[in-house]
């Protein structure tokens, strides 16, 4: 298992109003690394690409919040393939202050597609025995959602713009968690930060929709969906007072 | 006059759907190196914040473009003050490629605003003489916005988002750029790219509003304006294509 690692000072565009690290951009830094780590290894994306017209997709996030990056703060972020097996690659992500205290883990879980079918395939040993991870039978089972009630649930629609899209031709995954806590208000996110996090990528969202974002709360955990006539994404997020 | 230089790759999560550096983050990378220049030079944002109670705000900016920085391309941006009056400071930003080609230069326009009172400020010397620059008694004469004609403006309104807010309480400056543009579409915007560009910051936008951009384009310039009962910016952007 070979760890990738790199020093990383947070901007000022990549804070919000509190002045802690965004979350949508701590997803970005993330991604970008296990790119760079995949370079390194020589099984870089545009490789992947070229050679099986293949691209890593995420499709879970499980993450643990001890405290967020501060704006100005230079951090550790380590990564690490951790197993896989016929479909799924798992993945995690370290961030560490200065002085060596853990921030937040992310857990995240890969799967390989294919870019011109559009559809999911087997794990191939050329592509990940670079990594240098064990191949494990048993699927880590998935986090299940909490169900919105219908009652409480607070609704907000948000038009795909050109920005949200890149280079695959759908909305960065990011930018659904933008969407996700929008509805939450000013007054809830300026006093609030999450601790625990669980986000599921179902369906890709293209240019040109509209999405829905619906929020419920109760009792400190708030349970989200993206809707457009499909369901794109699910999340789950437990918070805290700052 | 003081230059200060970084190198700079462009990550994945700031290139657009034609693998392109967005324009927001050219904007923020570009802000983010002033703010370093300032920091090596003793006069940093948080100390101009804790002595005066002052911030720097963008009023103006001019941009020419070659070619926009590609995704993964390894840049050098240089910044420099260039002169400053009473109440405004001129600042430089010029991107140049690995082979020392041009890419784009920022032309921008510098005021203090004080924080609690909201309203801008002189120049103060003690604040200004690190740079190393000359005081000018003339002003850069501003750009002379083209109107937007009602019976061809498209309109399209978008809501103020958490994450859109910065630490200093308003929207960042970097966001109004997506608002601008988006009106043009997918099918403008995929095969087309921004030559020269004015922008002009009038009035801040705080969190709980939707804004209305309209845009307007005739002979490849489009007319733009953010607004909400007032105006809060305007632009103009000469495109070609790509």
């Amino acid at each position: 298992m070979l760890t990738y690692k790199k020093k990383y000072n947070v901007p000022y565009y990549e804070s919000d109003a509190n002045g802690n690290m965004k979350l949508p951009s701590i997803f970005n830094v993330a991604l970008q690394l296990s790119g760079e780590q995949s370079l390194s290894l020589g099984v870089s994306d545009i490789w992947l690409k070229e050679t099986y017209d293949y691209t890593w997709v995420v499709v879970e996030y499980a993450i643990d919040i001890e405290r967020l990056p501060r704006f100005n703060e230079t951090i550790t972020i380590e990564t690490f393939a951790t197993s896989y097996n016929n479909f799924f690659c798992y993945r995690d992500f370290v961030f560490y202050a200065e002085n060596g205290e853990k921030l937040l883990t992310i857990s995240s879980t890969f799967v390989l597609l294919d870019i011109s079918h559009r559809k999911v395939v087997h794990v191939e040993e050329a592509i990940v025995a670079p990594y240098q991870t064990e191949k494990v039978s048993k699927m880590v089972r998935g986090h299940k959602f909490g169900k919105l009630n219908p009652d409480t649930v607070i609704e907000r629609d948000f038009h795909v713009r050109f920005n949200d899209i890149d280079q695959n031709g759908h909305v960065n995954n990011s930018k659904y968690f933008d969407w996700m806590i929008d509805p939450l208000g000013f007054d809830f996110l300026g006093t609030h930060v999450p601790e625990k996090i669980y986000l599921k990528y179902i369906k890709e969202v293209m240019y040109g929709v509209d999405v829905l974002s619906r929020a419920d709360m109760h009792d400190n955990t708030s349970y989200h969906e993206i809707k457009t006539a499909s369901n794109h994404a699910q999340a789950e997020i437990t918070w805290r007072e700052k």
